[in-house]
């Protein structure tokens, strides 16, 4: 299988110099990611492979299905269709990074927890948020925590600061161009964790289910910077994990602005040369 | 509802001027649109109002659901649970363009078309094109059409101006910076169609449902360019309405380069400032 980036010999043109060569390039690494709770399908994800179980923790967190580690007894990664009794290993991919080794992702949850055989159907693809709805109305995953009471308060100076850092820490993302990346930094802009993904969605979930293995959540006083636009299903994993600041280097949707507003989430977009654009609940950001 | 763009109030800070203002600022709208087959609810996905209709005709073709617009009686735009007796109008959006008044898609199809009660359960979001698969081993959805039967070439100079071509049609995109474009073209060059949507799946379903309805699918001989990256999911679509160039603006990832090795189509990316990486297939282009 393929790991974070993956090598393709492509032909390369340029019009002004009149050439036409051949030449390896490198590419973000795309596969499907199966995600199974006590042995039953319930998400399928088109992911960039890498910190798949973190993956994992954090679908199960953005959907309501857990709130703390202790609910997962195991999330192990496995290949094909025999994963009872594979175990989680890692090889090295072309980064000399630990990869993991399959593509399911085979979650047992601790006797009791409350997962109810697939009421509700979970199909997630490389931006998915708000699989598993089965009507509209439902679309709103219900959040244990009030951000509304979350102090936290972040300088302008800061938030501008983060896009960069971001970009500095991006392992992948410089050399093909094709991932998203999702940090989590404190409100004193340090940064805490940065997950990748060709998903903008799943770079989040990594992020989440980073924070959730780690005993994190809720990630009161956070903020989450994504690399590219805020839609409502980023909106609704942030409000999901706690996290009281969410900023987009690109536009946010209609909905994602309103969805903030009502969850008491700080949301900034357009944040880039040093401005920002703040559509909902800009009391957080100081600006002086 | 929101229509395909939205007004807020926003505060815009501006660190080197030391500024904070509150202002008006349009965004790209984002709601939700359940698609429903003869009364059952199969699919959900967030998407940006507007050329609804082609959307979930586009849908019901890239899924393998119909190959022809014959095979579909009906499809009306309606709200809430009572769509029984509504019909398809339209409302003017703060663009003037007219806009649809619901948010459900009632598809009804002729008899006999071959639409099973959902083996497979369809949950889409604004990034979602293998929605829908029970398995991995399902992922490609099998095409009708041969592509390396298409004869089609397209000189690079060509190539090279879609890009400036997709910018000036785009109507929203300028305004609010948040949403994709997908645009189809003749071999000469020749717009057929641009749709833009917060999901760039959406955008070129909206493409795919546009075609099928003027019965020109499969679009032999076209180039299908969208604004962003390309996905897996991206490429099956493009396969399966029968077009045998797609061209991204950014990355393709790893699986969209083999699938479409595999398939016959003509990939292409980092299309921007005349030049571009060709990921499959290159004979099409002619570079002279």
């Amino acid at each position: 299988m393929t790991g974070r980036t993956a090598r393709r010999r492509i032909t390369r043109i340029t019009l002004d110099a009149g050439q036409v060569s051949d030449r390896a390039d490198l590419l973000a690494g795309e596969e499907p990611l199966g995600i199974r709770i006590g042995g039953q399908a319930v998400t399928l994800t088109m992911r960039t492979p890498g910190d798949d179980i973190d993956l994992a923790a954090g679908f199960l967190l953005a959907e309501g299905i857990v709130s703390a580690p202790g609910e997962i007894a195991s999330i192990r990664i496995c290949s094909g269709e025999q994963c009872g009794h594979a175990e989680h290993e890692g090889a090295a991919d072309e980064d000399g990074a630990r990869e993991s080794i399959g593509n399911i992702a085979d979650v047992t949850l601790r006797d009791g927890a409350d997962w109810q055989a697939p009421r509700r159907n979970f199909l997630a693809t490389s931006a998915c948020g708000v699989c598993g709805k089965a009507s509209i109305a439902d679309l709103r995953t219900a959040s244990r925590y009030d951000l509304r009471a979350d102090q936290a308060r972040v300088s302008a100076a800061t938030v501008a600061e983060l896009p960069g850092q971001l970009r500095d820490a991006q392992r992948v993302f410089d050399r093909t161009g094709g991932l998203h990346a999702a940090g989590l930094f404190g409100a004193d802009g340090r940064l805490l964790v940065i997950r990748e993904d060709v998903g903008r969605h799943n770079a989040v979930d990594k992020v989440l289910g980073w924070a959730l293995r780690a005993g994190r959540v809720p990630l009161s006083g956070c903020v989450l910077l994504v690399s590219g636009r805020a839609s409502f299903e980023l909106v609704q994993k942030a409000v999901v994990g706690g996290i009281p600041v969410l900023a987009a280097v690109s536009a946010p949707s209609s909905l994602a602005a309103d969805l903030a507003a009502d969850a008491g989430l700080t949301l900034i977009g357009f944040l880039r040369g040093g401005s920002m654009n703040v559509y909902a609940h800009p009391y957080r950001i100081v600006a002086s």
